[in-house]
């Protein structure tokens, strides 16, 4: 393998989405939803191990999910689990993993990448890892990886292309006219139809020193944070330097920041299977239907009749889920926490605002 | 008191419509559903403990649920426990107890009661009691209870009066005309707006011997069955006994079998406030609504939207309920059942009947 090809695996997202399977303490990077036998960390690692040297794999996340990571990838060694002090998104977070790495290796190419998502082939996910590497190892790019949408999805980002070509004559990689919010549906309609927008997967690849000459050009104000990388990283400074580093640095996303400015963005066309399993609707929309009124039933025991298009997630392997009648609802079971409600993430969302609450503290 | 009176309290039921709550192993006879504190059978016998001497009032159940009665009346004395070896409905179940009164006191005057059923009003049902019991003693009829009613309610039977009066010239009880089936909701609204028709309670009062010489009339079958009850009953004979008597019984309850024949029966209307929550339906109809939008919400930790004439039993005090947007449901869970279903008696029976599966054995 190419020794000075890294992974960084942004595992520090909070976001409680997938509740109430998904909780504050355990959110879903470490959670096994689709019931696969690994929980999307360690398929994460699992899967960049066969790519890039295991020794060159970081993951980045909070302190308090500290354990969950060591447990759940045992064969992690401590110095590549970078932990942060407070969570800032993730352009404080490429900043620090990849001042890290720069110590390490000042000729390093980095793939980043989220720890929660779903891929479906992960021979053609491998080939596409491996092109975006190579094509970012050799120019000072930042490449990106798209995944062509087959269906206007209102939940994830879209990034548009020009069409342009590399000079060097590249025709798998297009050049990237924009990053835009997620969509309404009607957008994404257009989005899709129109051939030019590809789905964000968060996955990019990039020199250490092209992303930090970016970072400089578009967020000054993270990178004076780090000032004084060089001595502190990785020594018994670290954890204050973190700690001042983090505690001023801005909450602001790598997308927000750098890639819809930078003229430095290219885009590789994934075709390996990919979702970003972010919520309940998320999750219906990528299993296989399971019954003919497109019900997805997750429960081991059941009596249901006339629902439709309905997602139920059962609490464990002996209860009965005894369900009629329902369209398009979701039921999910946990020991502590029954959630019903219509299966639209936003009325979702606004049933589990109240989670902010104080007498909901410890359900959250 | 007056030591000729007795009650014997009907606790064979098996029907488990308050499923999951109510299971075959322990129907609702033995619930605490509405969270007072006591149990069904345990109020039911409390009430009447107030009215006939203890040493007096018997219990009919089912063998299996023999340890379930004394658990939960524990001042019962076995003697007072009459056990049938098979679940024959009502008749079977008078004549048994009829004959073991007859066998302690020729003279006896009787009031038959469920074991589940919801008095508002306990003074007023004292009172109530005490004159049906008082009415029997002195004339040769079967008296029952009649509850004015409120509402078309569709899960009672109904009983028509004539509005004749006694020769005495009593005028709180009035001569029965019919016993009804269940109405359907226009025939009800045709049975309240009459003003002649009453629920049934299924409490009734006679004199041993009267109730006896009825049964002869109208279910010779079921009274030759006991043939012999003299020698047999409350000696060591017993078992055997009442297991050739049951077997052969027919499965009839005493309205079908006398009530709907004689002319012996009368009706006291009673005002103590009645419900026989028979069923889901029913439990949200007689509990006091919980909010604005006549939602009954049983569970203690809570967060609900939108949600409008729903029936919610939660499971256990520490889970949360999450709940948006249902219209007239019931969700009802217990620790290995999950119940969803549109809050209609009849679409709960039919999603509930498939119970009957052996698939379903342990959760019946």
């Amino acid at each position: 393998m190419n020794q000075n090809q890294y992974c960084v695996i942004l595992a520090g997202g909070t976001e409680n989405r997938l509740w109430p399977v998904s909780r504050e303490s355990k959110p879903k990077q470490f959670l096994d939803i689709r019931h696969t036998g690994h929980t999307f960390i360690a398929r994460t690692y699992r899967r960049f191990a066969g790519i890039v040297p295991e020794e060159n794999i970081l993951i980045v996340t909070l302190e308090k999910y500290k354990d969950l990571v060591l447990n759940q990838i045992p064969e992690l060694k401590e110095e590549n689990l970078l932990l942060e002090p407070y969570s800032r998104h993730t352009a404080a977070c490429i900043a620090y993993s990849t001042f890290t790495i720069l110590k390490r290796n000042p000729d390093a190419t980095i793939v980043v990448t989220p720890a929660d998502h779903v891929i479906w082939d992960e021979h053609l996910f491998e080939d596409s890892i491996r092109n975006i590497l190579s094509h970012a190892e050799k120019k000072p790019v930042l490449m990106t990886l798209g995944i062509h949408p087959d269906r206007p999805d209102t939940t994830y980002g879209y990034i548009q292309v020009m069409g342009g070509k590399m000079k060097d004559g590249s025709n798998d990689i297009v050049k990237v006219k924009t990053f835009t919010e997620k969509p309404d549906i009607a957008l994404a309609e257009v989005f899709c139809n129109s051939g030019e927008f590809y789905w964000n997967s968060g996955i990019y690849a990039w020199k250490a020193s092209v992303i930090i000459q970016e970072m400089k050009k578009y967020l000054p104000g993270i990178v004076a944070q780090f000032n004084g990388w060089e001595t502190a990283l990785g020594t018994e400074m670290q954890g204050k330097f973190l700690e001042n580093a983090y505690s001023d640095s801005p909450n602001i996303s790598i997308e927000y920041g750098v890639m819809e400015k930078t003229d430095k963005a290219w885009l590789y066309p994934g075709n390996f299977g990919w979702a970003d399993i972010d919520n309940w609707c998320a999750l219906y929309g990528n299993l296989p239907l399971k019954d003919n009124n497109e019900n997805i039933l997750a429960a081991q025991v059941s009596l249901t009749q006339e629902n439709r298009r309905c997602l139920i997630v059962g609490a464990g392997k002996k209860k009965l889920y005894a369900i009629k009648g329902l369209e398009d609802y979701v039921v999910i079971d946990t020991d502590d926490v029954l959630l019903i409600c219509p299966r639209d993430d936003r009325q979702i969302k606004d049933l589990t605002s109240s989670l902010g609450l104080s007498e909901y503290e410890k359900y959250r």
